[in-house]
């Protein structure tokens, strides 16, 4: 039994990594409470009617799913039936809609939720792929003007910024936008589904993209020639990065080839969509990070008008993705209902929390060892009381050893101080700082300053 | 579709639920953190030889079990074998000694974790018991003297404190310690199970607890009247519930009925243990509650030593319990290791700060309504924000209503004020207490104060 572990593909999640998660979740919650949002939770698991909807599909193959118990399974066997009952969620989108289809009568009209919770997808596990992770999301339902793109986007823009991830990019587009685009050009309905699925990988593997865009359109050299054109542009603006050319009216000799003059309009409604929610956006957020991207591809089907992602400097994927869905959440409560949301990639910006120091540094507790001097045990727990009464996270060393063997046990603790002795009376402690080995006497409020990371009065 | 809910007996979190959820993780972890008591996770599945051990027992009745997939699935089926490979967690215990034995040269000697998290029980749902429900675990791997104890119920005391639950107390006892007694007064070892279930009821049915012990103890009118005065007693002790004699020598005439001398050496060595950890409890939190109590009987089989659980006053079920359990930690690591901790009754927590108001308020996010007054929307936001900056959790109302509306939405969400304007050169805000309709001109920090709960300046 000496290599036994998680399931495969799941984790434990150890102190330091633990605390972390909690500080990355505390700080989305903050920020997003600040715009009205509140959190939900549901089960982990669902009816499998649920969660396989019609047909089931991709999702059935991810699923883990829940054996039935006692005479239901029994009777299941017998009668060679479904021997499964339940599945766990495999998103948080689908909890929602049938959140709110079962709580129809208690959600205001506009309902702001955030949910952070793990769900499963039993894939092939591989690096930085988990088949237990955790998602976050964050939504409005029956919110259907731009403003409550307006509004996620800032309040997402305000945690990304409180995370002080770095430098990013906020893509913004349509769903309909490629589509229109395209077929104003030329395509024919059946070659948008794979153009823009050739698309999405432009960030990443351009030269794929141009090759496999030439193997798609060879039959047609004008579409090609226009395509090739608008994809290469388009490229380059976004190589520079700069921010200052992606502009909607950038792209106008673009927009211009669209025929016939129905679908020039319905791209023009779309476009100034985008633009007057870019406007918003930069007016109650001057420093927002928002640029127009006309290539960005959300892969999910269920986006119906504005998409968007943001993309850390450095980082190839993107850190988090949402749009407006208005066809999804009304699915089990029998009507429709308009939502827009964003949907943080919680696991990704962890990683990148636990590579950087500064994200560790913020989510560690600063205990303090206090050293057993050999002297009464009730009398140092006592003494450990009284520093905790000061605010003090006290790890107390209950075992009978010397000194050195404490500071060893506290360093390898990831423990910085360890206090030596506490004067009651005159309130003054001799401290250890434990890498540098250097002993310190001083009063308990400067040591409280010293912990809280300034310098001492 | 219309009576779509969560399975059967698992919950949804509407906001104020969730709110008091996360107010009451946050409370607990901030208290044990104190003591250098630091979080963990483990995935929500373990491997089924993990969770049901030897034999399996009650524990496989109660388990969701989770269906191989894909191959396996098929494979299983095929050569008839297990179709299920993982089972949800039913409680936290186990899952430990599995993550003790899988992090074992990560894990400082002395192991101090918490742990709150879901667990599964597929038992009969019924009145406030749940299919799906949290758990919270404190322990200490490793730390093998009765200061561990001391230290425990020290921190422990503490959160009951914090949670303000109102008078309480915290019984001790030991689990040897009703074995050693009744069978040192002559029962038989084979009669000290059903004597001790019978026991188990005294707080809540002592009529009961009579008759069952008349009944047991029918063929030995000695025994019989040995116990029944020592159970009198115990129970004439505890219903006055002043503390003052609820200690360890004021049962020292049934004590001294104990035969043959060596058991009542053992006897006494439990009752000097749990006498050294009173005392050392005492001392270093002379606010302490805790009350010896020979008749607590704690459920689990795994207690090795002493044991505790906490009452409150006008909950007739304990709230909390624990205790020393040597034996179960090492069950995965092949060696013996020392542990003690104790396992918060969450929900049971949970629902007290359900019925009482202090506690929904302690977890209210004071969400201040923004009215839309018509004008701008991208004004509105832009406010929006710079309250936001104040810290002030706003939401806006961007829906097209007039104010009386927006105010009637704003209280059945609980919202208690909403800002009707905001001039930001003067830092003026006009706002209305809802539920008393009545408007207010101040500047911007009056109402900060007036939020955080306090008179305006």
């Amino acid at each position: 039994m000496s290599s036994i572990g998680p399931p495969t593909g799941m984790r434990d999640w150890l102190p330091q990594d633990a605390l972390l998660r909690q500080h990355l979740m505390e700080t989305i919650g903050r920020m997003y409470r600040l715009y009205g949002y509140l959190p939900i939770d549901t089960p982990v698991m669902e009816d499998l009617s649920v969660l396989l909807g019609k047909g089931g599909g991709e999702n059935e193959k991810l699923l883990f799913k829940v054996l039935k118990r006692g005479e239901k399974l029994a009777q299941a066997k017998e009668q060679n039936k479904d021997i499964a009952d339940y599945g766990l969620r495999f998103d948080l989108t689908v909890p929602l809609a049938r959140f709110v289809a079962t709580h129809q009568g208690k959600l205001p009209k506009v309902f702001r939720r955030y949910h952070i919770a793990p769900v499963w997808r039993a894939d092939r596990p591989q690096q930085g792929r988990y088949r237990e992770f955790y998602q976050c999301d964050i939504d409005v339902v029956g919110g259907a003007t731009p403003d409550y793109e307006v509004e996620v986007i800032t309040a997402t823009e305000r945690v990304l910024k409180e995370l002080n991830l770095g430098k990013y990019r906020f893509r913004l587009s349509d769903k309909r936008l490629l589509p229109l685009l395209l077929s104003g050009l030329g395509a024919s309905v059946d070659q948008l589904g794979s153009l823009t699925i050739a698309l999405d990988k432009l960030d990443k593997h351009p030269d794929q993209v141009f090759e496999e865009l030439r193997g798609l359109l060879a039959h047609d050299s004008d579409l090609a020639g226009k395509v090739h054109s608008f994809v290469m542009f388009a490229y380059d603006t976004w190589k520079h990065k700069t921010g200052r050319h992606e502009r909607i009216e950038y792209f106008t000799k673009y927009w211009d080839m669209v025929t016939p003059s129905a679908r020039r309009a319905e791209l023009d409604a779309v476009l100034a969509n985008l633009q007057s929610i870019m406007n918003s956006v930069l007016k109650v957020n001057p420093g927002s990070c928002i640029v127009f991207d006309p290539i960005l591809v959300r892969g999910m089907d269920y986006y119906t008008g504005p998409v968007y992602e943001a993309v850390v400097e450095g980082y190839p994927s993107s850190i988090l993705g949402g749009g407006r869905y208005d066809g999804l959440i009304g699915r089990f409560a029998g009507k429709p209902i308009p939502a827009v949301g964003c949907s943080i990639g919680f696991e990704r910006i962890l990683s990148i929390l636990q590579e950087r120091k500064s994200g560790q540094a913020a989510a560690t507790v600063s205990r303090v060892l206090l050293v057993n001097d050999g002297q009464s045990r009730d009398l140092l727990q006592q003494r450990a009381e009284q520093l905790r009464n000061a605010g003090i996270c006290i790890e107390t060393y209950l075992e009978q050893d010397d000194p050195g063997k404490q500071f060893k046990y506290a360093e390898a603790a990831c423990i910085k101080w360890a206090i030596e002795s506490f004067d009651e009376s005159t309130s003054t402690v001799t401290v250890r700082h434990l890498s540098e080995r250097r002993d310190l006497t001083m009063s308990l409020p400067a040591f409280l300053t010293l912990l809280a990371g300034k310098a001492p009065a």
